[in-house]
């Protein structure tokens, strides 16, 4: 059950993040489906493909990508007066991606049984691959390498998940909605992590 | 018959327009070899990775890869004066390998009995794939996701192809030159699909 | 034997390599990590996901896996006032790298009695794969394609594995210091094999 709503929520949110990207770069309308769809389901392909899982159980997913449809279409016809309110809700539908398919992910190699360091991985790769892919194709330094806290969450909740001390769904959506808070408050505050700049010289 | 000369004429296309790009961005000669080589077999190898099938079937397409070095080969060569008149026929090899390509992809996922939807899928994927992976590499906007109508055709060749209602050999020639002449067109004539801007602040 | 020593040299080259350019983009830490180890695992990935070996088999890795974060950890920490001296450091790691895993690569194709192109690919798709994933994530055109010799040195070292002329760990170790210094020279002489430029007019 919560593994539907969380694939569900991170479908719906990659595919309007995907779409958001796409308007914020002009593509067309078929360049918005495609993004979105790529945002989409793209996070899932790079784990099944990194992990040696069947790539084609991404063709099964049918419900998911008529939801993912609906959402991009719904986006793109939403009046045009009421974006300019919208700049910042690129970073709030990622985030909510990048939080609910970190948990998919987590519980998807805990079903698997596999030691705690795939465990993370593979919330990592779910979490942050569909960002990867649409930031690649928009020509975008990919969110996940960029200065304020991301990845980080994802392989946090992969951490939790693979501890296998809590359980249980309401523990589960509770660290959905502190992922998504804390990637949020990331971006908004500007937390960041150490850095160390080499100087390039050539 | 018509699946080997798709398969030629999209290998040949992609190669020069391949090689056509890694000219224009100055690369060296080995560039131009593996620019060339990666446009004409990254479709087909992102298809199979997406799709489930064996990448490895790539290796024994020797006949394919050996046309291929021809074709760079003969291009490279061409005299250097001639260059000047060249400058759209990126956008024609890229457009006849595009349509080829198009037609080969849903050709296959029509012999492995796969719904319409998948047919239209492998078209633009087996279609577009190998320009995404060219444009990429060479720092460009991926052309898929620019602003003249493309994967549209690619999408169209697989929805006819997949309704199964026309068939023989005819047909798809016919499909092949109608598809080529419309993405020339729309590059030509700037035709487009409706877009919506949403404009990012930050 | 001289198998391990390689994907150990490798490793260890391209995780630094992966690191610097990291640190170059003003990456904070996780991003180090991530990119150096992309850049560490992504050549074998590429490379089995083309040749279709099972990707998994990354996983196993886990020795590997440790070196790569020790030597990122270690490079992370070294006192930042000597930063200045190792702006060429870049360019060093991943001439080690392309060498080490170019040869790891083609070892592995002999191993698997692959005909002597497929052991030229594996060598190139091997020892560059892991340094063109580094530079699409960073945004940068990949070092591959760029203008001095690079991945004929990894064609090199596949063929004269490939012939199975010359055996033994001694002429391995030779090929790989030779492979390094030659590409090394290649970056600071600037050998460049022959190209032709077109002229982009739109």
């Amino acid at each position: 059950m919560a593994w539907d709503v969380f694939s569900l929520i991170g479908t719906v949110a990659f595919a309007i993040s995907g779409a958001i990207v796409a308007m914020e770069e002009e593509y067309d309308l078929f360049g918005v489906y495609i993004l979105g769809i790529v945002t989409a389901f793209g996070g899932g392909a790079i784990r099944n493909i990194l992990i040696g899982l069947p790539v084609s159980t991404l063709w099964n997913q049918e419900l998911m990508f008529q939801f993912a449809l609906l959402a991009i279409t719904v986006f793109f016809l939403i009046p045009h007066h009421l974006f300019k309110q919208w700049s910042r809700w690129g970073y709030v539908t990622d985030a909510i991606g990048l939080s609910a398919f970190a948990i998919q992910g987590a519980m998807h190699a805990v079903h698997l049984e596999l030691p705690i360091v795939a465990v993370i991985v593979a919330a990592v790769l779910t979490g942050a691959g569909g960002g990867v892919v649409r930031d690649l194709l928009a020509g975008r330094r990919p969110i996940i390498l960029r200065h304020e806290i991301y990845a980080v969450w994802a392989a946090s909740a992969g951490f939790l998940i693979g501890l296998e001390i809590f359980k249980g769904d309401l523990f589960l959506y509770f660290l959905f909605v502190s992922i998504t808070v804390l990637r949020i408050c990331s971006y908004t505050k500007g937390w960041s992590l150490p850095s160390k700049k080499i100087y390039y010289t050539k």
